[in-house]
């Protein structure tokens, strides 16, 4: 007996075709907007689901006692893998894949929103004034280090390519290329890499090889003149030291769509700093309408697997 | 006898290629800085000067009794059109092709912010407000209209071609294709393409044809969601009317780097549009380096043509 709590934001249309995906099956419908992360069910429907499509809280998910699969709206799934979440023996599956796009578009205006003074000429637009600030950058014939090179980072290697720059990927296995990777090596090739790259893009996932990656000395390692992006997870980057770094006038700028903590607290001082362009981590999400599609697209043809006893796509556990 | 009266701002080492290139002829160097419009050399240097290399005010370049050839600094040259500017039988070049990358590649940097709403995120920046704003745009799959298609339209073109985007080019000579554009029309089929695009991209020279091109009727048969860019001519767009349509909610947004009057006077109700990105005319000059370096390529190119007899580069008359 199979009972499905799905939190996803769907359309009826859409809604109609995961009911008819499984007939015969109860499914619950409990809609969540993608951008609240505290899809709200009764303790009963968590204690008998055997299948949850959406990112549930964790403690509600540790106490699914008859849980058999857990389908993400996210591309990380590191909250899900800690002990004690799911039961044993669950299957995680993650919309990996999805945010390819999304993501990498919003890094690559960031970036070239940085590269042109975009950021700050909205501040001397603010001020009514007109005055040009000097020289501009451009990607052609720049080294870009994509550090993290699934499904974003190689999207985003793809478009900085395109406009000339030379990529330089940085995957813990760097046997495995990645499209619109010049050259790829091991992660642990990072110092020697930061003091080449005229760009440093982090989209790397949570973990404690991650953790303050980019912390005091290694954002002193990068160039005078270099930026440096993140859109992966906020904790890659020590943003006290990063403020710091600005603040002494060290690199061109910053572009972070995720910070830690985050919310950055409204007195942290990354948001005076001048060259630091900061979004508050929208570049994922399902801004963008042809992300939801694919999401959906995801958590429905799983669920057809997952009936018809077939493997799952983007299984994490 | 020939008097070269060169205003162009060389490094030590470009003066001398300069120098170089004429010997045995009086070249008085009076470099000015790319971004001041107006050389100062006295009255009686223009007098015997055979040749200008650089942006000289017109009133001056009128009183150049022995004018043969001026060699501008800008990719337009309208100015010096006019009547009783240039002597009779001068000869006028520009530095267009020069320009291409900058000015695209900032279009390109204005188009993708808008999208991604990166001038509203610095304003919630400014705020130390950690806020999503909502939907994004993507150039996947838009229609981006190219009113002129010479080498900056074109290089845009190109760039937005690569996010996925299907344009389409307006030139005088439709007949003559451009790299990057999808399909050609005559400008005169404007009014039919506003409201098919999602972009509209001016890169215009100013002439009679295109001044007030875009005016209210024009601007609203635009999409209601569309985006505005001006990189040409800032006659081209009725920044008054623009105002307007932003103000009742027309259009995503707007994009200028041109405007009418220019400066931008500072009560001008455009500065407060929130959905308008403004840059002082900044995307050209020779904010890149790159630009420099093409700039005097082509001017010592052509002063080496002029003193072998050669057809110049870049003939405008």
């Amino acid at each position: 007996m199979e009972t499905i709590l799905n939190f996803l934001p769907l359309t009826g249309e859409e809604r109609a075709a995961f009911a008819a995906a499984a007939p015969g099956v109860e499914q619950i419908f409990r809609p969540v907007a993608a951008t609240r992360f505290s899809p709200e069910a009764p303790e009963e429907e968590y204690a008998r689901a055997t299948v949850i499509l959406g990112c549930a809280p964790t403690d509600r998910v540790a106490k699914a006692g008859q849980l058999r699969w857990l389908q993400t709206w996210s591309a990380g799934v590191d909250p899900y893998l800690k002990e004690g979440v799911l039961r044993e023996g669950a299957m995680l599956t993650s919309a990996v894949g999805a945010y390819g796009q999304a993501v990498s578009e919003h890094m690559f205006a960031t970036l070239l929103a940085l590269c042109k003074r975009l950021h700050q000429y909205r501040d001397t637009q603010n001020r009514h004034c007109w005055a040009p600030l000097g020289e501009v950058k451009t990607l052609a014939g720049a080294t870009v280090l994509v550090a993290g090179t699934g499904d974003i980072g190689s999207a985003f290697a793809r478009l900085v390519k395109g406009m000339g720059a030379h990529t330089v990927g940085l995957r813990r296995s760097p046997e495995r290329g990645a499209e619109g990777i010049d050259e790829m090596h091991p992660l642990s090739a990072l110092d020697e890499w930061l003091p080449k790259a005229d760009v440093v893009a982090l989209v790397l996932p949570h973990s404690p090889e991650t953790d303050r990656l980019m912390d005091r000395a290694r954002i002193g390692r990068m160039k005078e003149d270099a930026i440096l992006l993140n859109a992966g997870r906020g904790s890659a980057v020590d943003c006290d030291a990063l403020a710091q770094a600005l603040e002494e006038g060290h690199l061109w700028g910053a572009g972070l769509d995720v910070t830690s903590p985050e919310p950055l607290p409204e007195d942290h001082p990354l948001w005076r700093a001048e060259h630091c362009l900061i979004t508050p981590h929208v570049a994922g999400g399902d801004h963008l309408p042809a992300i939801r599609d694919r999401l959906v697209e995801i958590a429905l043809d799983n669920l057809r697997r997952y009936l018809a006893g077939e493997p799952l796509r983007n299984r994490m556990k």
